[in-house]
């Protein structure tokens, strides 16, 4: 941080085509210049100047297009967990700060985890399909209790997940970077060399890593055949981290007993795409995270963020641009 | 326990038309003399010189029936967590001790009735009908933390659904028949006749209470009026707590926001009935607390019993006949 803020920094949101500026965003008024882009066009012609881009899409091309106008950029913030879709090429190798939105999400998205969990177990699916045709049939099912869940990365998400899986009785193991001893919030965590010698134990394999290089297609047809055909996955993290097919191939052909998806390779997931009738697989929106009030949650933090900036504070949530994900030290 | 156990008892096992002899329990074949019944005909020809009756099923009347029959019966054991079918006023004035299977079934239900909150907070319910649709509609959704519950009914079935939805950050209150202070499972115990001025605060009701003559129809259409528009009620008790008009009114005119229903009035739930359409309704085969394996869990309970039984030491679980549910003191 060794730039001058300015008086009256320049801020310009990056957000979704038709969104409007974040509600709440204009108490900056006074303190900021305000500017708003959509796509690759109104962001060149917002960044000239620009010390600060909010970028509330976490889909967008835009910025790859528009960083040769990036003339003044000293810090970009995310208001999402993953930061892939603006980790590009130049941003990891500039000097410009990245920053997230870690920590919002973490607790819904570990609720929406859980309850999938249970309703795997409870077999609520099939309550429902059989509440459409009005037949009333007894089964068995599974308990949670005693049950073992492997959880893909072991970030603020993954361990909020492991928090409340322990606090309903399952064993959680989790997977990082690298293994580490005496982990707090799981049983064990190993490192992702390992992850093909865990998965067989898992009933519950849960996707919560930042997609990376090292991380984008993870879950193969190898990884898919690790797991034991009664195991279900659970994907909240980013949809490359799976590949596709493997898992289409996997769910119809039974090497593994389900799947619940919140995220995709091609969002939304295109009208027919085999995913939306895959056996005994439950489809979301990428929408785990978004509980009511998530907007207002997340402009509060990149307002509380931009105060820290504008007096040289250090920042919150600074991304590891090397990793592509905040760092533990950070936290 | 004044009574004398003979050497060879005869222990008649009341199962539900069709159903085998539970599994597992041939191993008392040299303990005691073994009779089946599934009717009121079988039971007359089996009760005579019976000493123990173990019914498994909850939903009997062949025991009224065929009490005049009883000549020597000393003890009668429900592997039901509800015994409303057994404590008929013949059975409540005699000398026979009764029994249940209180323990067998807490967490199992806990989970299902957990995984029913989550299921409600998280929408799961349209992502459900949306994916028959192929429709990608992304919504916010409620968070569950925080959110507060009311469980009616505090023996260990409620205790254990308390303890869950406190573990995964709910706030839980309990309606017990009298007022209790500094509950270790509960915020606060209130008594039955503060129902409704405890409703409005609640954002998840769940019915776990006995089947009395004090809980017959406790949730009349006053009851639910109580209720916010925004809260759920879930039924793992039995049936007849609830009035089913009133429930299917409040559902279809949206004084509550929806159900989840185990229990029946008329079970199977009869086809066409209004509460497999109601909206926001979720039904499921009375089936909440049947892991894989609780007959051989109840089972193993019962022969448990037996040998405390022969042995003259007192019976875990006994029912206090006069409440109609095992008391505080028993556990």
């Amino acid at each position: 941080m060794t730039q001058r803020v300015p008086d009256k920094p320049v801020i310009t949101v990056l957000a979704a085509p038709g969104e409007a500026l974040p509600p709440g965003l204009d108490s900056l008024a006074e303190m900021a210049a305000l500017r708003q882009a959509w796509d690759a066009e109104s962001l060149r012609a917002t960044l000239p100047g620009a010390h600060v881009l909010c970028v509330t899409d976490f889909r967008t091309g835009a910025l790859r297009q528009a960083w040769p106008c990036a003339d003044r950029l000293q810090w970009i913030h995310a208001t999402s967990a993953g930061v892939d879709a603006v980790l590009i090429a130049e941003v990891r190798t500039s000097d410009v700060l990245l920053t997230n939105a870690r920590g919002i999400f973490d607790r819904p998205i570990a609720e929406y985890v859980l309850g999938q969990i249970i309703a795997f177990a409870k077999d609520f699916h099939r309550n429902w399909e059989l509440q459409q045709r009005q037949e009333w049939v007894h089964r068995d099912t599974e308990r949670v209790q005693g049950k073992r869940a492997l959880v893909v990365g072991a970030g603020a998400i993954g361990r909020e997940i492991a928090r409340l899986a322990r606090a309903v009785g399952l064993t959680v193991e989790g997977i990082a970077r690298s293994e580490r001893s005496a982990d707090p919030d799981f049983e064990a965590v190993y490192a992702a060399h390992d992850l093909c010698a865990r998965l067989p134990d898992a009933d519950f394999v849960i996707v919560a890593a930042p997609l990376t290089q090292t991380t984008r297609g993870l879950f193969d047809a190898v990884a898919l055949r690790c797991m034991k055909r009664t195991a279900r996955l659970i994907n909240i993290g980013r949809g490359p981290i799976v590949v596709t097919d493997a898992l289409v191939q996997a769910l119809q052909e039974g090497w593994i007993a389900g799947a619940a998806l919140d995220v995709f390779e091609e969002e939304p997931l295109p009208e027919n795409h085999p995913l939306w009738r895959a056996p005994n697989t439950v489809v979301s929106a990428h929408m785990a995270g978004d509980f009511l009030g998530w907007r207002e949650a997340l402009i509060e933090q990149f307002i509380e963020q931009f105060r820290r900036w504008r007096r040289g504070e250090p920042l919150h949530n600074l991304v590891d641009k090397g990793r592509g994900y905040v760092g533990a030290t950070k936290e």
